[in-house]
């Protein structure tokens, strides 16, 4: 492990990454549709470019800080994939006259906001909930969607682009045919919505819809963003292999108690965040040994069980705590890829 | 509610914090011992003069990048109370070439580590484990904490100071009975090892039990954290009153759903954190509205639901609900405000 680590620090392996990247990219080409990943999990210039290596030139964000930070950094194509704040609306349109500049609603009243305060050309996804309960305007309330549509058809600088959905109720699933069911169904609805706005563009995708389903092609474009790092949540979903995922979290030690079977690491939750999945007991992680040039498969019957602000607690075989000395460096596997490179974003070594 | 507040901020009320602080501080100084308080919950320099302000000189914070941020702001008797991580040795002495360092350690090799490579006169408390099986030297292992003490001793930069802990267990008690038996078993054991040890300074404190506790008089030193601001963590645990509350975020309504009962609001799990407290299903925050110069109890019968990365959900009553529109400012009371402020650090506003 690079000598100079000495506290918690995001491990980017750049091959598998890249492998990532071109995979779903490849998947995009071959189902025709717009390929526009999402840079919420890396919020990293250095990444952005190996998207560029890859001939992508639109891409997706969740906030208006990071379209600001990506659109200095050149990318010219932004969707703010995030429900429109109509307190922010002076900074749409200071972004909107410098890029071509998307935003999401799903309601006539910041439809009607828009319509009299944008003062640049602006796309407009009209945000549709398919089932996973969160933001957006229900499938079957054509009432509301076409209200929408008539605002923004009328307003002088927005363009109705089409209808965006986030089907996140694929992170409950257990199944990968359950992941598939849930995508199909919320294509089936995005289609109708089609059959009656022909000109409307569809724009889905988390990351295991777009991991797992082979044929992407009833869609217009995908806005997947986890797989560039993937993560044990998407490890344990069935949409990666476990050698997919592409970033681990550098701890050193700082603890060894044989008698609990238990080490601590530096590594707590404002490195990991308190992102964990149910697996007999609360799991944040799984943990590896760092090798010449990435790290090991995780270590049996060892993994992160508790964590703190700094402190992580790994529970552990007494073979593989034999092994372990003060000041090891010992890699995370994270839980949620996301939260965890959001966290350690000014943290980062690049294998 | 500030006009200006445009997405998710952290509103410090001034009054509610230098009140908690006072009240600690008095306690402390009734208690006749030396209070330490902790910076981790608040990594802030504007709220560290309240606590100058107070009377206070010696601080503690969990890691070496604070140690060296509050250095930096004139403080100059800092403890690092984290299990001291060898592979800063190097920047632990040019810390320690400029103001009186302590830390913590637990192993005789990190202590065999430390007096080879400390350059700097440096205070050592060794870290006990009373029962909550994080860190630290497990009381009843006499053995170990004797080695420790004697390369200590030893050492020619390091000065034994005595022994520290942190309640920890003190966070799962279900009654304010219980955090007094913890503590009071936790200094129990403590005043063991001082018979034993008797120049040794005895530094204890979680907040429940500095909160709860009468008298602290059996300890030297206190090192409380989080009631600078308090939380709906410790409000449940009985360490504080719902008006003790100093911290709340400011998040800007994007979405209503009167079919659903539900908010949707500018305000994730980057901001708030994803610790939440169980309460008939997850809590992740309870909901009120701000006034001239502060907010509101919190609405009743809602709470936030669900957090992903940028949205959160609000479950709430028709009533509530009928008197919110969108760009409307709602604030969240946090459950472990620790978190959430270390993730709002560059996005505060202090009322």
């Amino acid at each position: 492990m690079h000598p100079s680590i000495i506290r918690p620090t995001l491990i980017i392996n750049k091959d598998i990454s890249q492998a990532n990247i071109r995979r779903m990219a490849s998947k995009a080409k071959a189902s025709d549709v717009i390929f526009r990943p999402h840079f919420k999990t890396h919020q990293s210039l250095q990444v952005g470019n190996w998207f560029r290596d890859a001939g992508i030139d639109r891409i997706t964000v969740s906030s208006l800080s990071m379209a600001k930070e990506f659109a200095e950094d050149g990318w010219r194509d932004i969707t703010i994939a995030f429900p429109a704040n109509i307190r922010e609306t002076a900074e749409y349109n200071l972004l909107g006259s410098k890029i071509k500049l998307n935003l999401i609603i799903d309601s006539p009243e910041v439809a009607m906001h828009l319509a009299a305060n944008i003062n640049y050309p602006t796309g407009l996804f009209v945000e549709i909930d398919n089932g996973y309960g969160r933001s957006g305007v229900h499938h079957s309330d054509r009432d509301s969607l076409a209200r929408i549509i008539e605002i923004l058809d009328n307003a002088q600088h927005l363009l109705f682009v089409g209808f965006l959905t986030h089907a996140g109720n694929t992170y409950a699933a257990s199944t990968k045919n359950e992941i598939e069911q849930i995508y199909s169904s919320s294509m089936q609805s995005m289609q109708q919505l089609k059959e009656k706005y022909p000109k409307a563009s569809l724009s889905v995708g988390d990351t295991p819809s777009c991991s797992i389903v082979e044929d992407l092609g009833a869609a217009d474009e995908i806005r997947p963003g986890n797989f560039v790092f993937y993560d044990l949540m998407q490890y344990y979903l069935g949409s990666c292999s476990i050698n997919d995922i592409a970033v681990s979290v550098a701890c050193p030690v700082t603890g060894i108690y044989p008698e609990r079977e238990e080490l601590v690491i530096y590594g707590g939750a404002v490195h990991l965040s308190k992102e964990y999945v149910e697996d007999g007991g609360k799991n944040y992680g799984l943990i590896v040994r760092y090798t010449e040039d990435g790290w090991t498969s995780p270590v049996p019957d060892t993994r992160l069980v508790s964590l703190s602000q700094e402190h992580g607690i790994i529970k552990t075989n007494p073979e593989f705590l034999q092994t372990v000395k003060h000041g090891d460096i010992l890699g995370v596997l994270p839980i949620h890829s996301c939260l965890t490179a959001n966290l350690l974003r000014d943290n980062v070594v690049v294998l």
